[in-house]
């Protein structure tokens, strides 16, 4: 059953795959429209102390230029769009674990981690179902999440040292980590999502 | 002239006092009424990230304690209450500086130093027209800012640290620096301008 592929289940794989896509993309269209460079000003800037910096692992800071290195080390732009949600949930619960309950840019934060939180189960979703995506017929139907590459391991080598107490910390402004966020979701998501041709 | 007294003269010296003593009453009143619980809750604490500290000077807070103990050792109130001036005046200021202009304690903080800069008008009032406050027909008509005494030298040598770039430097939450200019004040203006009474 699992090395053969009747129509309907193919359906139903490719089906999965593009609604799980959409799905993806509303979300990343939605933290983009809220990622916005007037949002980002008033909530990262203006309504923070000036100067003020948050310590976060070193490898919070997903840069475009990292994100350039690792597609030259052939990182598939799956992986890519998954370190991107790892680093910017972490960076936004960095920023909302800060902010007292009633400062004026806590709900705004919060809105920010719900959608991600929203993108991690879709992820999470193609995490637990790994069969779905596995080669059906001879054809590679690549499973965006799962380390089948060299590759791929080193994006889930830095999820784990994003995650790890022991990495080395940096100071960072709260914008920074934001705009930060949306250069490398823009980078990442706006070909994959047909952005630019809509 | 400034030996003798003209009846004129004592009256509109006498005059003089009371409505600089009213018009610092009225200020005092209404920053205490500025630095209530609510207003520093929300624009001192809320609107900060949690653990926010400035680096302020060590003299810049002073606590009841510091003025039980400068009352013990004879300091003069009017003494007091110019050095309060002082240090709540350079707290203010230290907090103002951190907030960009568009922050929700901007506006907040700008009218606490905007009344205190009134009430500096009112001392440095005191302190341009001395004279006025000279000991008139025998009658010892006590300067409230001038340093007579060695106790008000040791509020001068507060004030001058207090300014003082070289001065030990502590991290002080901003809600916790307008606690104490809001306690002093209530210390030093309450009996002074008969708030228990009214």
């Amino acid at each position: 059953m699992h090395q053969g592929c009747a129509t309907v289940l193919c359906v139903l794989a490719v089906l999965g795959l593009e609604v799980a896509a959409l799905e993806e993309c509303e979300l990343a269209r939605l933290l983009q429209d809220k990622l916005r460079y007037e949002m980002r000003l008033k909530y990262m800037k203006h309504n923070f102390p000036i100067d003020y910096t948050l310590r976060v692992q070193h490898e919070e800071v997903l840069r475009t230029a990292n994100v350039t290195r690792l597609r030259d080390g052939k990182v598939s732009e799956a992986s890519l769009r998954y370190l991107w949600f790892h680093t910017c949930s972490q960076a936004v619960l960095h920023i909302l674990e800060v902010l007292p309950e009633k400062h004026p840019s806590h709900g705004y934060t919060q809105e920010l981690s719900q959608l991600l939180d929203a993108l991690g189960v879709e992820y999470s979703g193609y995490r637990q179902h790994p069969k779905l995506f596995a080669p059906i017929d001879g054809i590679a139907v690549a499973h965006p999440l799962s380390p089948q590459s060299d590759v791929d391991a080193v994006v889930a080598d830095l999820v784990k040292q994003l995650h790890s107490a022991d990495s080395r910390q940096k100071a960072v402004r709260p914008k920074a980590l934001l705009d930060n966020c949306l250069k490398v979701l823009r980078m990442l998501f706006g070909a994959h999502c047909r952005w630019d041709s809509a």
